[in-house]
């Protein structure tokens, strides 16, 4: 790997396996210290608003559990993940149209790590994964860290472009490629905002099906619509599709609680590969959820989360539409994003420390693509300040772009 | 990879990658199944004793956290965990003579996934780790799905031989191999109970700094010493030395919480590492341990533990004196388990069928070598049952091992 930049001297820099050169501090990391300053406005990180779930509903499901099965929860528990809360993913499930089974469930440390278990289950050095253009970072760090190539195919606001991804298996196979995956976030995705179309839907599939290609999908945002639901998941058309879910949006993400559905011989080995990483997931925060799933009208909570997202988003297209009319974005239905077109040659990475003294933050383009696109794009996360400071923020951010559109107009794209 | 010996067709057998064929059915695994049954007495999992805890002093912390800092608990966290929390385990650590800073601590989901992010740094395929001889299960595990080679070394009473340290060492060079950690559990060893000897501490350390390899000490029992603290801890001698600790021991396995003290280039990684797989842990883990530790006399509570222990320490070894006289084991001056020498030509895992059947389980010793070795012994984990049940789970034992022995007399060794 390639010496590091900072002074300091490492002792170990000869010991290090190759998939250690792949870390890299990533654009989204450098803000978190940011973020945490109170007077700028973040629309940068990707947190859901924890404070419209009242306490209480945690408070009673913790004192239920505690009298109940205390020692339970306390204890190691088993390596694919709690049986009742399995069952109860089971019928969250099949709100989106998802016919599953227990048996093919595993419950992981976030749906980040159900991503990370399979990448590492998957993935050999040079291998490709396919997926939307842009992508969610995460998902890119994952695939970097097994040493994976990512192949970025064009998406609208219908999706994946069907007739761009064959496309992209052709070349791909041209050059010899061996493609294992097709990493998708078909529900108001993260960066862009934008839901795959139930046209497209089959389509996709239909494409994977044929060139032998994995197909992951990833949902944590599924139950977050504004007004209607997003189309049935592609895991509801065909069983081979391997599904992550979470409870970081639809509750809370601060018990790290997520799930994978995939087929019997790969959820064998996604098992196995997460005792072998980190023995199981949480029984406490398992056993939590469960009882807040029994006991808590959680439905009529995700119900409050969808009208808390949807005033943010409408504040956010407002504010947009009143100080920044002339650049697109798009119109998300559900979900915590969105997508913004700044004018060519504007470089929104090179931009963000004018925001930050303008006091907003957001996370540039460049973040979610594997390939250096994206510089003229930035994605507004409008989840966690309130409507006025979404408003404020946005205010911020269009005297920095306005100030960059007059340099340019005055000097010539740069 | 080898075809899997099930019936059912695998659709995506050769879309795996190289490291998925590492993963296999551990013996421990199996025998999970067994444990619970209540009708088994279980010397085989290594359960810490919950129920000796006092369940008032989780339901306080956890009402202190709710209402001062709920909001937080709930939330994504940082990648490289909380602060607080931080500067506890540093006074944790001070009393096993380590000082450390808050910087260079990182907290993870179980020490296991600690020790699985520091794999993932470090090994390469082919890369050699070398051992203490029989290791721990779980950390062979994430060795072997590195696809590293694990060498142990000779270990007698006093934990890994110097000696038999610089053969190993000299005669793995010679072979071209690449040495990368040394993975050592130096107190009241999984599955050994055997301690590490103060003489032999800054010999084994020389030994590596000289040989250029990195020190791994894992270190979840050394509170849980019976009548002396152990030795000073090898990170205390060497601050090159990467430490892991755990509260999985000193309060529940649950949470899963453990904690890295790695040198600052190391740590850098290991942040960006963990951020990668899990994005951070969990928030409400971390600071419900944190209030605990703040308003718990928790070293109270490690002192309950130690007692609770060493009964039970003490009933096993009564049993094995009286049940099974003729057979050698160790004597652990703290942890949770016994390290049991079986006569030649036994099998302890072709045995646990049949003590199974006699309603007693037990870890058979080929578990915690990566070559093969240790037919003829078995481990003991005496943590989890009552004194009286350890009692009738030898005796059972005992009823199985004499019969064998019966049968080697009268038909000769196998």
């Amino acid at each position: 790997m390639a010496k590091p930049t900072g002074e300091r001297f490492d002792h170990w820099i000869d010991s290090y396996a190759k998939r250690a050169g792949s870390l890299s501090v990533s654009e989204v990391r450098a803000l978190f210290a940011v973020v945490s300053r109170p007077e700028v406005v973040s629309l940068a990180g990707g947190m859901p608003n924890v404070s419209s779930l009242p306490k209480e509903l945690i408070t009673e499901s913790f004192e239920k559990l505690m009298s109940t099965k205390g020692d339970m929860a306390l204890q190691y528990g088993g390596g694919q993940g709690d049986i009742t809360l399995r069952g109860q993913i089971h019928d969250i499930m099949a709100l989106e149209g998802i016919s599953s089974s227990v048996e093919d469930l595993v419950i992981t440390t976030g749906s980040q790590h159900g991503l990370e278990l399979l990448a590492g289950l998957f993935l050999d050095e040079g291998d490709v994964v396919i997926a939307e253009g842009p992508s969610y970072v995460g998902a890119l760090g994952i695939f970097r860290h097994y040493l994976a190539e990512v192949e970025h195919v064009y998406t609208d606001n219908d999706g994946m472009s069907p007739e761009a991804l064959e496309q992209a298996i052709a070349k791909l196979k041209k050059a010899n490629k061996k493609i294992k995956l097709l990493y998708l976030v078909p529900n108001f995705a993260n960066p862009s905002g934008v839901t795959l179309s139930a046209k497209r839907r089959p389509e996709i599939l239909a494409i994977a099906k044929r060139n032998n290609i994995l197909v992951v999908e990833d949902n944590p945002y599924g139950l977050l619509y504004f007004d209607k639901k997003p189309p049935k998941a592609l895991r509801s058309i065909d069983d081979n599709v391997i599904y992550l879910g979470s409870f970081s949006k639809i509750l809370v993400p601060g018990f790290r609680v997520g799930y994978v559905l995939a087929p019997p011989p790969i959820r064998e080995k996604l098992v196995l590969a997460q005792e072998s990483a980190i023995l199981c997931p949480s029984a406490f925060s398992q056993m939590l959820i469960s009882e807040y799933l029994a006991t808590a009208d959680w439905q009529k909570q995700v119900d409050t989360f969808r009208g808390v997202y949807k005033q943010r988003k409408d504040a956010a297209l407002k504010a947009m539409k009143e100080y920044l009319p002339s650049l697109k974005t798009t119109k998300p239905d559900g979900g915590f994003y969105l997508w913004v077109d700044l004018p060519q040659g504007m470089d929104s990475k090179a931009m963000l420390p004018l925001a930050v003294k303008e006091l907003v933050a957001y996370t540039p383009g460049t973040a979610f693509y594997g390939d250096g696109q994206g510089k003229n794009k930035l994605r507004i996360c409008y989840s966690y300040p309130t409507p006025e400071r979404i408003d404020l923020g946005i205010k911020r951010l269009s005297n920095v772009i306005n100030l960059q559109l007059d340099l340019q107009q005055t000097f010539g794209k740069g």
